[in-house]
């Protein structure tokens, strides 16, 4: 029983790579999330659990895979970013992506009790993933701002609606709410919020609304010396978790070692 | 804050399809498994629950996916068969590959205590997933050959390596057993097994000799009328698990089903 | 001056190869040409010198690459198809696509003198290529399909078009002409062509309605003997020149070497 | 005869496209050139009248396709840039190099006679190309730097070689020569050159030891009023050949309109 004589099935695999010195982005998304969000009652329209999940999920990916020089998540998506140079799985898509996006699903689940203690699973979730070449630092940051805008543009719609329909005086039913806000612009949704509920919007936490910015920074650390018997401080390129502006320039120059890799 | 200024970067993505009228194979596979089997002390050269627990999550992805024709799985990986008229998503490949790779990956967590009651997942872990087309039944039949040639050279050999290993009167270290085997036929193998193990490989249960093959097939199943007052037979169109050869022709030949569809 | 310093932008190559075991068909498209026929006076509907350039031209590709089955030739396009075991160039794409195209291109202009003796060449026509793989016989036929039918319908358009702008009693404009047929079926743009310009379409020239169809067959060609004294028969597998119908099985029965090689 | 029942095949086509936003190079190449110098007497190592209908093909591309920016030729090979932003078929893969292809031999063999005044072309030359892209301007410059010290390197070699081989008082053959070449470094073939032949290396003609490079300049042009009165100067932005180093920075210094578009 020769493997020799079937070996030759191996040629028909692709091997598609992906292009040099360009920065890749392979995006993870939750599949199906619809129905898995509704089956394990996530709080609407923002899940502060599932929020923390997917970033504790994202940052054991960039422990795991040190090419990884920035993500970006929102909702039940995540972005990774690997440096320009990376020469990971010799730039092999399907290896990275498939690998990436079952590391991710597998860290979801295994720490989902971290966060939801006193939820059970009931089905395993899945992902999908894709990968993209950007080619230059603007494309890549135009990618990150694309995503950034559609994190706000959805939080903004999504707070609005289920504002409506969770409405305890004055209940609407999903059509409803999606019929009111129908060809709102962002400031009648912003004035629908205040008015009508007195929330305003740019109060809200900033992780709902401009997602959650992942990346190295050298910080420094506590540590023991060697015979415990003092502290010293140690410095490490520790990932660090943020929620704040990736669309202007002051993130950027405040963290140039991100682009510089 | 816009999305449509920055959208234009969704036309960097490649949309890589997989030929129409071909077999689509995915092959999963367990990423650094050889930590991962160590860490978590599977028995050697098998592990039964590890081999059950991949064809129970094999089974999921099965029922998840209608169109996964057929299945084939041995050690740390399992290769799925997608009809070829398949059109899920479009045949996308990163979509297919990096979906399949995660419901299997999240089965294989989701049901691990099924099959390691006593054991505890130390780390999460992961796989990675390829796709391959298939343009004739031949070259299935050939990649399916493939597959289960190597499993059995490899389990030939795992089960002579082990044996010298783990033998308790004479034990060798991993390297000395490494040398008797080195260019040892299989003839030599059997021969080794038999005189000083007094092990009949060929007695040794299928599953490890000949992986484990799931396919579609309709069965009688026992179902209560709706009134719950008497049993009823139904026909249904089960997946079931066999570890039997699928290089000859007998497979084949006794489930037309699966090729024909 | 090394090139070792440099060399790394070869690994920017993508080297895109063509599925094994598929028919592969390389379609050549005339570039431009609704310019280049008109520059040139063609002749309207068609110009039976271009087409017998054109076969020509397929011809010689054939002679040079034997691995060539079949090509289909109408208008300013010619299909080629590959044996499915070809190993031609490794299977890369842009390799076969382009030094086909290139060769096609290039005797299309050496030989153009002779079938347009009169005519000058006033510039350099071009074509482009694509590749495409079918992995099933019946795919490669319906292709074949595509393509004669695709002749018949323009070439019955064109007839009754032209007969129109060129009728010399009552000339009508190409945009009248469009008027008249546009929505018309075949049997109303066979009743048209009969009625108003005596043309029974069934009768006209092969060529036209139904293209040109090359492959090679077995054929006895008379030689002389090595002394030169007397003449013998010689069997040699030539490429022939049909224009009869490809869509049936009739043809497909009759040459039942063109799929089995 | 619909056409209906056989357009699913359009389905199998790729469709790969290049990536936005990067230096697209496509290199054409001289197909089987060896028989073809040879059957048409090139002079070795260099025959200035093919590196000047190969420069002056190349010209023609340039000036049917505006998106070119730059060209590089050496020996039967041309290399053409395209600006980074082009949309050129929408950047498909096979339509950009199979139009430029065709597009190159095309010309070559049209305007033949203008360089090869008094030899007829025994038979229609061919080329193939490539496509590859490159994302940095750093990337680009290398590549063509490649190209240039690959021409150097080969040139360097080519006129040692022809000069044993063509010696009139001591003839070696191909052999021979190859034999006494072999292992020698740049420095020994100059002298080699020097002391045997009088060859001052670096006097020889640059288009011979640097190649062709083609880009676009404005330039003054003489032009006649309307009236045809009197002698004006126009600005047009013209394709112009030259022969100096690309290597260095000075030529992209001199010429910084060719990354900038």
């Amino acid at each position: 029983m020769a493997c020799s004589k079937y070996e030759y099935v191996k040629l028909f695999e692709q091997n598609i790579t992906l292009l040099p010195n360009t920065w890749l982005v392979v995006r993870v998304d939750g599949h199906s999330f619809h129905r898995f969000t509704s089956e394990h009652d996530f709080a609407k329209p923002n899940d502060i659990r599932s929020l923390q999940l997917m970033n504790y999920a994202a940052q054991r990916c960039m422990q795991e895979m040190q090419d990884i020089v920035l993500a970006y998540g929102q909702s039940d998506e995540f972005s990774f970013v690997f440096r320009r140079s990376t020469n990971l799985y010799k730039r092999r898509e399907a290896k990275i992506t498939s690998t990436l996006c079952s590391l991710f699903t597998s860290n979801f689940i295994f720490h989902w009790k971290r966060f939801f203690a006193d939820l059970e699973l009931k089905y395993p979730p899945s992902f999908d993933a894709r990968a993209v070449c950007y080619p230059t630092d603007q494309n890549l940051r135009d990618y990150m701002s694309w995503r950034q805008a559609d994190c706000h543009i959805n939080n903004l719609y999504n707070t609005a609606f289920w504002s409506l329909v969770q409405d305890t005086s004055n209940p609407r039913t999903e059509r409803e709410a999606q019929a009111i806000l129908k060809d709102t612009d962002s400031a009648a949704k912003n004035e629908l919020l205040f008015t009508q509920y007195g929330i305003n919007y740019n109060k809200l936490p900033e992780i709902f609304r401009k997602g959650s910015t992942l990346f190295r920074r050298l910080s420094e650390v506590a540590a023991s010396t060697r015979d415990g018997t003092s502290e010293v401080k140690r410095t490490k390129n520790l990932v660090v978790v943020e929620h704040g502006d990736i669309i202007g320039d002051k993130f950027w120059q405040e963290n140039p070692q991100i682009l510089s890799i």
